[in-house]
């Protein structure tokens, strides 16, 4: 078992990472006044669990999916903790995937400025990224995550045992975010490729989660709050994998980091700024988790999405993080009309087959 | 003009004090991506000014009072930023009493996790306490303030001048937190004795108000999370307070804290915490605002208001920060059923006119 550490002025947030971690630290949690937020899929398969672990504990069950992370669905858990008499001392459980995490970390810091917060993570895009770091949101206004808050759970519990219960689509999705991060770390980047016909491994996953959590540890104690650039760099993938997210749609957001990074390594590669042989194993690589990139139709349209993202500060301009060299990212600013033009010209490309 | 500092680990909060603050230190803003957020009544005295000052900027007015510190008003707000096209680099600027500031503060805090706030209070309650510090909220579930965050405001602006439109109503209720301050701090005590029949004087008020600034600003910086308990002496009257407000309404909270105040000092001298000089006097500058102080029918029940109040974690006791000499208070926990009983003996005593 790991335990990774993020200290920050004002709170201090503890990652036990690895199989076990479960049955060994929500014992202490028990003697608290608790409130779990899960969702429905999840209680499915864990309602005993919850039961057994928590007893009598409040437990509020949102529906699954992205569709839930709204400013109504918020208001429903502060409902239902104001509802069962939850006092400043109390602990709300964040049990699932990045979902139930984002939306009850906000209610977390919101009721009474800030209770405390604990995420079980129970998927691996959440496990390897969602759940750590402090990031909370609501999608709002047709924006993804426009509304939300800073606030550092006190614990997180990331459990490989709940990867069993996992359909492959949501393996691939984390996967999605792991490779992103193969493109910070050269360390992950190495790990990667040794291991590039055994990524579906359950002990790899294992090993590599942790890792990512080390990397992004690291990011965010630098960067806690976005504001200096630092912590940017986590966004790599995203700005084009938003975008193709909101119009397209019918992908995992893991999936769409990575045909994200694939559109926005073709621009590095055609302005010159990754290329050789980094370029061809990060190809191969997300070529391991999606078998086929979408060649889109309406491409210029779906770009103008990325517009609208609030990474971009810039009417007239798009931020993109794209891959450098082994362990190297760098922050790419170009105007939106060439943005789409290298983005209908990757496409193309990927529709020649080339 | 004096200025005050409140640094934080991730904040700097600047207090500009005086006459002239407004003209001077707005200009700075103009070339900022500008949202104000205000109420009917103040807009309607000042909507010429916000509109010379801030140009093209969008102003929303929400009703006048503490009934709009709701959710939805909060979701109002943030809808009219997103309808906006408000960037992160954009500035929440509050202009207005302790309800805008409130509830603004916490829309600027939500918004892309949180973009510039500079609070413009214009009234003497907001000018004196809450703008200043940081604490955002709305009241939710029938409890005041349920919901909210911590975020400091990277200017608080307060002119005097916004003082020369305030109904006396509003004058007595800022002067139920200076008294406050009074009991916290013995410069403020001794200035009011010392003043106590020039209270209404506006130069004596803008003097007074760098002064609780200052105090609030010393007292915020030791525990700007509420934590440790240093913060929660700030709240000295507000316990029962909060309870009659809530119970009976139909005064300005700072009445309604003057008179928890009374109702606690004579809980303190009940059990010999206070007493002697020091007590009538403080007992003196009350009566020169609040002339009467009620002598509730149905306390018993009123008093059941306060159990709910947030700032009280266990069921069955009643936390009070009470005075206890100059410049001394100290938190006392009693049962229930002892603070009803004191409550009444108070009142009792008040209908006898003791």
């Amino acid at each position: 078992m790991t335990e990774i550490k993020i200290k920050t002025y004002n709170s201090e947030s503890l990652i036990h990472c690895g199989v076990g971690a479960f049955s060994t630290f929500v014992h202490a949690l028990k003697d608290r006044q608790l409130f779990i937020v899960t969702d429905k899929n999840v209680y499915n398969i864990y309602g005993n669990l919850i039961s057994e672990t928590f007893g009598g504990a409040s437990v509020k069950i949102i529906p699954a999916g992205e569709k839930s992370k709204t400013v109504r669905r918020l208001t429903e858990i502060l409902q239902a903790m104001a509802d069962a008499g939850m006092k400043r001392g109390c602990t709300l459980i964040a049990f699932g995937g990045g979902v139930v995490g984002d939306i009850a970390g906000l209610a977390a810091s919101l009721y009474m400025r800030g209770v405390g917060l604990v995420q079980i993570p129970t998927t691996l895009l959440s496990q390897v990224d969602s759940s750590v770091g402090g990031k909370t949101a609501v999608d709002f206004n047709d924006v993804k995550n426009l509304l939300g808050t800073f606030y550092q759970p006190e614990q997180v519990i990331v459990d490989p045992m709940f990867l069993n219960t996992l359909p492959a689509r949501e393996i691939r999705c984390g996967l999605g975010e792991i490779i992103k991060y193969g493109a910070l770390d050269e360390d992950i980047y190495n790990k990667l490729l040794k291991n590039s016909d055994n990524l579906y491994n359950f002990e790899f996953l294992e090993e590599i989660t942790s890792d990512c959590i080390r990397c992004k540890a690291a990011v965010v104690l630098k960067d806690e709050r976005d504001l200096n650039g630092i912590r940017k760099t986590l966004n790599l993938g995203h700005t084009t994998g938003h975008a193709f997210e909101l119009y397209y749609g019918g992908k995992s957001h893991g999936e769409f980091v990575l045909i994200g990074t694939y559109y926005e390594m073709f621009i590095a590669k055609t302005l010159n700024i990754a290329g050789g042989r980094y370029y061809e194993n990060l190809i191969s690589l997300i070529g391991k988790v999606i078998k086929k990139i979408p060649a889109y139709d309406d491409i210029e349209q779906a770009a103008l999405s990325a517009k609208f993202d609030k990474k971009n500060e810039e009417d007239a301009k798009i931020s993109l993080i794209v891959p450098k060299k082994e362990g190297e990212c760098q922050e790419l600013v170009i105007g939106v009309e060439e943005y789409i033009k290298l983005l209908a010209e990757c496409r193309d490309t990927v529709r020649a087959g080339i």
